[in-house]
């Protein structure tokens, strides 16, 4: 058994997607299998449910309820069948939490992350100027990365995925174009962009001439956040927050990218 | 210098809401800017920071900070420029905080008054049941009130305005169809109730049995927040702040009420 808690407790330090089954109905109580699937070993399976059949479905479901993040109980027959209640399984998903890389030790990085760990993701804030990237500035990052964009996905590009996001808020080509080039090479579900239609408009110029494809420009939420009128920083940060969710649920809600005129409209108070 | 004062104190007198930008850094150190939104004059500016794309920058900024109640330091280039250091300007807003009034103790209310505070409220979370409103599960609250809606509105309800807004949690017609009978009666710029369709269809029966205009009716935002697929209380949150703000701004954004289906949806991972 300690080999199987071993598997365990290393996936989960080293922030990878790892599933404990358990049998908690019907023969072998108590077995477990723990399901690594991105273990540097390759896909790791230690334990079993007391059957050869029961540990092979099990290990498929429990992939799948992992790829979610969803934990609960599954019945299977003795040998794996569908549809019978012979064997009660409790699937248990450990998913590290979502990440989200911000670009930019700016005025709106701070709102921003204080709104993204209200969601649960793990922060990051990077910038290459050290005198803005301090953890006095963001102490409610979970990482402060004095880095240039192509040093943070290096760390962190195989591991973005739906779940994740990237929020580039630096205005300056010097650091957004290789971000922009960066992370739509990457999986991540969610990249925002900040800065005025105009200075998209040159932006786009840009990452053309780099050589970033349509497609990945098209995967570009620019101007960053939902088209509900915020000016501070925070209400940005709930616009992006919003936006993330809308993009991630796949409702269609109103972003600044797909509407025209100012972002800042005088509020009719 | 004098005519700026006497602004400003005219509108702290007034008790209207009054912001004053001061250039702390930069070229123009010491140079001043009142602003006075609500002056019965219309919006009034007196004073300069040097330049007028500051002035005009700031201004925009200033506004977002008093509607918001906050004061603080904000960087700026010469002539308003983002994501520059060239000018620092301290913003002091002269306003009380917005006040957010949440009935229930629920599941949802912690979540909701996290978020809220980022947006710079003042939340009181009101509950009669004594055993869920306490200070020890609402600790990131200004106020938890053991107390039924109406005498909450006995201290509240004179001061909600235009930037305040009550959230109507409980799910229970004995709280919330008090709680709309008195949050409709005030001047209070957001109105959200919870509870699925069903739940609302059947609420607005006894709303109307209780005697609520239809114009009170049509000022609840129900089910409450914007339709963009929150599913946990965090991301709900998110979306009742994204509504509030939309609300506030006057931008037609896909709230919930205005749509049909379930709330819930299954997302698309």
């Amino acid at each position: 058994m300690s080999e199987l808690y071993e598997q365990l407790r290393d996936a989960i330090t080293d922030e990878r997607p790892v599933v404990l089954a358990t049998v908690i109905e019907g023969p072998n109580a108590g077995a477990k299998l723990v399901l690594d699937p991105e273990c540097a070993d390759g896909f790791v399976s230690v334990g079993t449910l007391g059957n050869p059949g029961l540990d092979r479905v099990v290990s498929r479901d429990s992939v799948g309820e992992l790829a979610a993040g969803r934990s609960g109980v599954r019945h299977y027959g003795p040998e794996g069948q569908a549809n019978e209640q012979h064997v009660s399984v409790f699937v248990e998903s450990f998913a590290p939490p979502p990440i989200m890389l911000v670009f930019g030790a700016v005025d709106f990085t701070a709102a921003l992350a204080r709104a993204a760990k209200l969601l649960g993701f793990k922060v990051v804030v990077a910038d290459a100027r050290s005198m803005f990237a301090t953890v006095k500035r963001f102490p409610m990052a979970d990482q402060v990365m004095v880095a240039w964009p192509d040093e943070v996905f290096d760390v962190y590009a195989e591991r973005l995925g739906h779940h994740d996001a990237v929020c580039i808020l630096t205005h300056d080509p010097k650091f957004d174009v290789p971000a922009v080039q960066r992370a739509v090479a990457t999986e991540v579900g969610y990249i925002g962009v900040m800065g005025s239609r105009r200075t998209h408009a040159t932006r786009l110029k840009r990452l053309a001439e780099v050589g970033v494809p349509q497609q990945g420009i098209d995967r570009l939420m620019a101007p960053i956040g939902l088209d509900i009128g915020s000016r501070t920083p925070e209400e940005t940060a709930v616009s992006v927050c919003a936006e993330i969710i809308a993009n991630r649920t796949g409702h269609a809600a109103p972003s600044l990218r797909d509407s025209d005129g100012p972002i800042h409209r005088q509020a009719p108070t």
